[in-house]
């Protein structure tokens, strides 16, 4: 039977910070790991979609767990992306990280072709390999589909721990919530989201704005837990107003919004705004529409940028 | 200046009843329009395609209109179907029915492969040549999409009144909602969608459930206005598995979910379980499931089926 | 069993002219009629998409059909349109032009989400109530898909004589091509496709330009019967580049090119170009380049524009 | 300006062959090459998605690339696979395999969701760092969606060398066919289209059928080079039918045919019928159907099975 720590509340997607030759940027690393560590989350997922997984090496990826690890060092439950393309990687991966101190793994199916059968197979696989719980990961832009009905059975194995579940369809998201059990945990995805998925029981949220604007995501985690509705209705509301500056800067190319949260990163002495290859960095003009934004949200400006509440 | 009544709370789509010669059935629809203002509801959403309204002569129609009308007799807030696919249908259809007493006209955009500039169009026209407020009818499966920068231009339109958006997409489905006012009125649907639609800040929701069923949407309405946020996620999971059972049943060919609906409304006294022709009536099978789901709701037989709070 | 005129050929969608109230323009239509009757066409498609059918009510779609069949009286296999999206009014169409002088009729499934067996419920119950040969009409973009496995059922229908199959799939059509027999006619779609088309085993080709230019179209037909492959090849190279003019006109809009279609007619003295409600008339700009086109076509300006071999 | 030795005919797409732990098997892939290569094709398709590619490690594909380069020894046109979704493992394949004997790369887009501007970016990158000629890839199913105004650019690069267009939508496949120009080679896929491609201008057509049965895709080419339409159709439609066989196969599970065009490769004494992890082999029941279509087509069992001329 798993025995996995409960993950409850706003989960960051930990980014992935660069030097200038596009190496793993150790120091900032350990920064950006300590900045959400500091703060009341309830999990990290690292190496997801928003962390630029699938544009690094494998090495690159290795001293990523290695560096997270290290310094989260299990104050914090963290959850270690193992997606690969190639299942040997995923699998060799698993292997090569299996002594360091992560509650589990998560694995996206990138395949985007395989039948339901061949999914079931895969996720049982790397289930049964794995040294520590298996976590499903599925989105609906990114992946193959996992349907209910595969999950009902994947759900059934010991080693599977619970599912990150993205996907904009309101209905198979809350299909999915309703699955959620303490032995398979359901956290869900899409910042603009956070409230509706708390309403539809969902217990954890991750985002990758929560490694660089986790504050927000927790107050409307906690209005919620308070009962306050409309107060949470509120701060969603005025988050998504913020989310929509992003909709109009780097996400319309890069799809993911690592290169402008990076930018608000680097405003709070994080790291630099640098992203990985085939995505682009923000523009001079796209950075001051990002201010203006966060001034509104409650982000001001002093040494560092930072955070007050509104 | 539009002058619109307030629609707050579950509005239900009102069914369409029939003959065994698929003519109108009058006193069943009386006898569906008096049950449904009897309740606690939000207003009437009549014609819509739960209705069955593409599938019905102009004629058809014209009597559907004149009987709900006459029976409601302002006693709730009622919007009139005049979604047809030729346009001049539309606005003659407005024309014959302009000395009924309706609140506004809905009119959904059948044509699938109009350009946003067209839609536009179209609903520029339709509101100039209402005699009433006129609605926008939307919905990710049956006709074409209006784009969020689409709906911000119409909306300033001086006789649209609203919008019924119907979008599993909980990203779009939360934008259309940020844009109610007073003047601009959001209307919601998807059953199983009602909680998590209240929670983004919709005021009104439109199921045909509510023809059958209205009591377990109005509780999860109620719930939610008394703040009691896990009283209502409990009711809304309680109507989700029931309406699992609807999945599975005529919805697989029909779509929508009339027939197993109707099938309701005669236990309950309200009509035959007729549909039009090319949708299908419930086998035995599937009513008796529908029946043993009825009464773990809290619909328990009598001389009528009635609903009992549980 | 079926008794119906082999179609082999180009089959012009026969468009629909309008007077300046959006009457149908019956003596324009008769030239119309006329013109397409005095090419070597394999037959006419009478009230498709192209017509702007769905925009036009049932009368003014009676009208249209006792016109076409007066003209024609025969002379070319004339297929006749009576897809409406309420079942009702399309069987109500066949009694009422039972008596005139077609050889079938089609139907096109608006609905577009029924299941396949209620798609096979619907074509049976016309195929039996029709008292002329039934043919099947499809298309990826306006209606319910018809899958392989239903056509295959279908075809054994004793009434159903054909199927228009209009997919930019290749292997779908591809399929669907290879189902023709004498009895189970097959006919294409999309202008840019003829000679894949025809090579794929098609007889027939619909087009809507086939009302304003059939010429080029009966070119790449006559090059590929005589096995001129590499001049069949260069026709459809031509014709596609004139094409790509209409796909940056009003096609852009209206989805259907009738407009700019109707213009190059206007050119020829055919009909005004004039088209319903919702849809727009070609702008000034876009005249100028289809006029352009034209020319390098091989229509060239005199009293009338007329076709020129080149 | 590009050198690059133009490709005309039928292209396999060379398979894998695995040993029992999955390594490569290097003599089973060295059969295969002779095999391919002592056939009339117009070139080699390396390490494409039929390939296994993306289940396959970094120094998996290097030794493919050793391999099949060293046997062809530039007897035949060779494009070698350099797709990986790090853009860093695409650069670091080319340049470890720059003394390959071969004639250009190929990579496959595989992140899904990249605007055009990062696509074009993403190109540019990779003919700028490419010692060899380097050919776009695009499938309607695997690959984020090359846009024609996009391919209209990439074509001026002086390091592109053309593009493998996969996509069963005819009217884009006949747009792209029309491009091809000396300078820029236009190469077809999927193997029930081949006749159709070569109709809309195609002159070489990929297929992973090459690698397994080459015959009856030079027979439809040759038929159709010698101006034999209907004996290409017939040989067209005798090969589809084949096809179908394998629809329901494993392609149902896999996507990719390669388990079974493995079998008909094993039955010709070339390899294992073995696939590389997450797709499935083969059943009994599914060989026998196999084998009964091999017969009708023209393989016919001996010592191995082989072709005969039908």
């Amino acid at each position: 039977m798993i025995e996995t720590r409960a993950i409850n509340g706003v989960v960051p997607v930990v980014l992935t910070p660069f030097t200038e030759d596009e190496s793993i940027d150790v120091p900032a690393l350990e920064r950006v790991v300590e900045f959400v560590v500091s703060k009341p989350i309830g999990g990290m997922w690292v190496l997801g979609t928003g962390s630029e997984d699938m544009n690094l090496t494998f090495d690159k990826r290795l001293e990523v767990a290695r560096v997270v690890s290290r310094v989260n060092a299990g104050r914090k439950p963290l959850i270690l992306g193992a997606g690969f393309y190639a299942l040997e990687e995923s699998l060799s991966f698993m292997e090569q990280t299996a002594d360091m101190e992560v509650d589990g793994y998560h694995v996206m199916p990138y395949h985007p072709l395989l039948s339901q059968d061949r999914l079931k197979w895969l996720y049982e696989t790397l289930a049964d390999a794995a040294s520590k719980p298996l976590w499903m990961y599925t989105s609906g832009n990114w992946s193959a589909q996992l349907n209910i009905n595969l999950l009902v059975e994947l759900k059934k194995h010991p080693n599977i721990a619970g599912i990150k579940y993205s996907n904009v369809n309101a209905v198979l998201a809350g299909k999915v919530c309703a699955m959620a059990e303490p032995e398979f945990q359901v956290v869900t995805a899409v910042a603009s989201q956070h409230l509706a998925s708390l309403v539809m029981g969902s217990k954890a949220h991750t985002s990758s704005l929560g490694s660089a604007l986790p504050e927000p995501m927790i107050q409307i985690y906690d209005l919620f837990q308070a009962g306050d509705m409309s107060g949470a209705l509120k701060a969603q509301r005025k988050l998504n107003k913020f989310l929509s500056i992003f909709a109009s800067c780097t996400k319309k190319d890069n799809f993911i919004q690592a290169a402008d949260e990076k930018y608000v990163m680097s405003l709070r002495g994080l790291c630099e705004p640098r992203v990985s290859s085939y995505y682009r960095e923000s523009t001079g003009e796209e950075r001051e529409a990002i201010r203006a934004g966060l001034r509104e949200l409650g982000l001001v400006e002093g040494e560092v940028w930072e955070w007050t509440e509104v």
